[in-house]
């Protein structure tokens, strides 16, 4: 079945706004197993919404129209539509975040979704009333699965799942990357449930066996950050942080998660050489020899963290996030994050590209990943210890 | 002029990638005075896109489209659309962040112009390329400018300027609310560039009465952190912040600026109430006495912070972010902010809605936005001091 998105709104061709909707509506339709070929925006006016609807028509079984269901004078989507469809058959569709509804027209052999505009009551309205719909209109049952991976890089995964791509027609396998992370969407389709399970299940076995502890999460609402505690609490181990040229961001995406203060101890931004030797007590002459973006440093901060904070768990980031201040030898992305686990310190050191906020984003994401590696292998370390 | 937006590329229509470029051209078009009705997606299918480049024809003069230019198989672009017009004339567009270089083709009355599909090549290229000549197409001159407001809503700031939407026909105003800020762009066109700025002129200096300190800056590329720390250093001060709810992100907003070491002497992040009292000495009769979320542990936090660090500026945010944890006294949103200057200390309390991450982030606006004002306020006291 194919299915198109048509978005209504004058912000989004003023470009005042982004189109998510489109977006969140087209990765839907993928773990819905429609095919989508055209997205279109347009204003709110009578005639080009009708003609773009009848293009559409044409093209495509389902519909899906967002925006433009308030009660403002400009907000005509609905009346529009339905005007279009005299005979149609109307389900409603609930807001419970907004005060427009939105509505199912079926006619004959064409479906239109109309959706409200705001991304927050939209994607509550797709995932708890539209895709049951959907569901119950295709005679395949469709599942999908997401796989979350850190630490490794698109290409590598996309070379090292090539053979994934082909396994099976009924089986999409979509990547996604993100920041530093790159997430793995499995979605089958099949006559039973059964049998889409038993698809995606021998996909998820093959991508475990081949990513290993880079995959943070076989979880679609899991975050890295939300693993990251998880790990943490599951080990019962407190952590601290002590950033340079990240600059909180990294605390900040660890309070992300609610109930944190179970494992979070403190966070320390030491930008400055100077606040990295008064807070922390890094040494002048390792500072002064080394400078300030380098392993010793990175190694003194998660140690120094560790002795003044007394947490399980230490992690330092310092690096150079430019755009000035880089030179040979240290050039503008270079980043060593430390960590410390109960006393053993891991330092890395990574070369990012971009500009001062993606650097910075990317080391983030690095820390984090080097966090779980970290805490895994200590924990892996002590199992074998005591089995040997 | 009527401009159209054509995007090319599978990876928007599964969702992968968030459509950025149409918002970008998008308001580039307002900028440039161009009247734009529709936006459109499309796969990189030779047959579907000479479609959509034909039906935009039809009613749009200027035709962008972005995408597909690359070396690849399946990057077919610039080979259909120049199939589409062989007597077209050509202006070559250059990248100079990428290889797949864009066009411009002209077509007795049509302008199409290719753009590659990555945001990072496409925005300079048009920045640098067809800015210009768009401008020369134009027989108008048209100037925007940009006027940057924080600490007041969208709402209140809409109502005050009714009046200067219809001001003139050749005046247009666009406000784009970002979270806690909101920007109102001022675009003209007339004859003259003389002609172009006066009229911008009036409104911008409308504008400065009207919101006054509101208005943190009036350049289009100065972002509100970037204002802090311009502010911190003209008057030679230095800033250090104690976060809670906020855990690290008003650090790390402030240290997006390069050369902020120059001003920011450390950040702490302590989310526990334990870290509030070992780190920062916050007493424990207050915290037991008020609760962490209050005006009195704020301002411990703020002075506090300032005696430790020795800091001219200090900061603290304490609040409930949630999902969990509010109150009928104190609900999920109440968020206190204190800010020291110099030994004055004030304390704002605020209500934010949304959830964790968006109360997390009108925080920190809110904190930035708060530090400004005292920073101004405590030194026009100081002048009024004098005066008097």
């Amino acid at each position: 079945m194919t299915a198109e998105i048509i978005s209504v709104g004058s912000e989004l061709l003023t470009g005042t706004v982004v189109n998510t909707n489109a977006a969140f509506l087209a990765e839907q339709c993928v773990t819905s197993g429609f095919d989508c070929f055209y997205q279109t925006v347009v204003g709110d006016d009578k005639k080009r919404l009708e003609e773009t609807v009848k293009t559409a028509e044409k093209r495509s079984d389902i519909i899906f129209v967002s925006g433009g269901l308030g009660q403002a004078e400009d907000d005509i989507t609905m009346q529009t539509i339905k005007d279009m469809y005299p005979d149609a058959s109307v389900v409603e569709l609930e807001n419970h975040n907004g005060s427009a509804n939105g509505c199912i027209l079926e006619n004959q052999k064409k479906t239109v979704i109309l959706l409200p505009g705001s991304p927050k009551e939209l994607e509550p309205m797709f995932k708890e009333q539209v895709s049951v719909y959907l569901q119950e209109k295709t005679d395949m049952v469709i599942r999908s699965r997401t796989i979350k991976i850190c630490g490794l890089d698109e290409k590598t995964i996309n070379d090292s799942i090539k053979d994934l791509f082909d396994y099976n027609e009924n089986v999409v396998l979509a990547t996604y990357a993100k920041c530093g992370e790159v997430h793995i969407r499995v979605t089958a389709k099949a006559a039973t449930e059964k049998e889409a399970l038993k698809l995606t299940k021998y996909v998820v076995k093959e991508l475990k066996h081949r990513f290993n502890q880079s995959i943070y999460t076989t979880h679609e609402e899991t975050s890295l950050e939300q693993s990251c505690v998880d790990l943490l609490l599951a080990n019962d181990l407190r952590i601290s942080t002590m950033e340079s040229c990240t600059g909180g961001m990294l605390a900040a995406r660890l309070i992300n998660v609610p109930g944190v203060s179970e494992v979070f101890k403190a966070g320390y931004v030491t930008y400055s050489n100077k606040a990295k030797r008064k807070v922390l007590g890094v040494k002048q002459s390792t500072l002064k020899k080394y400078s300030a973006v380098s392993e010793e440093v990175a190694r003194e901060m998660a140690q120094g963290i560790s002795l003044l904070t007394k947490a399980d768990v230490t992690v330092s980031v310092t690096g150079l996030a430019g755009p000035d201040g880089g030179t040979k030898e240290k050039p503008v992305g270079l980043v060593y994050i430390g960590c410390n686990v109960k006393g053993k310190t891991v330092v890395e050191e990574y070369h990012f590209s971009g500009d001062r906020t993606h650097v910075r984003e990317e080391a983030v994401v690095a820390a984090l990943a080097l966090l779980r590696k970290c805490v895994l292998e200590y924990f892996s370390e002590v199992t074998f210890g005591k089995k040997g």
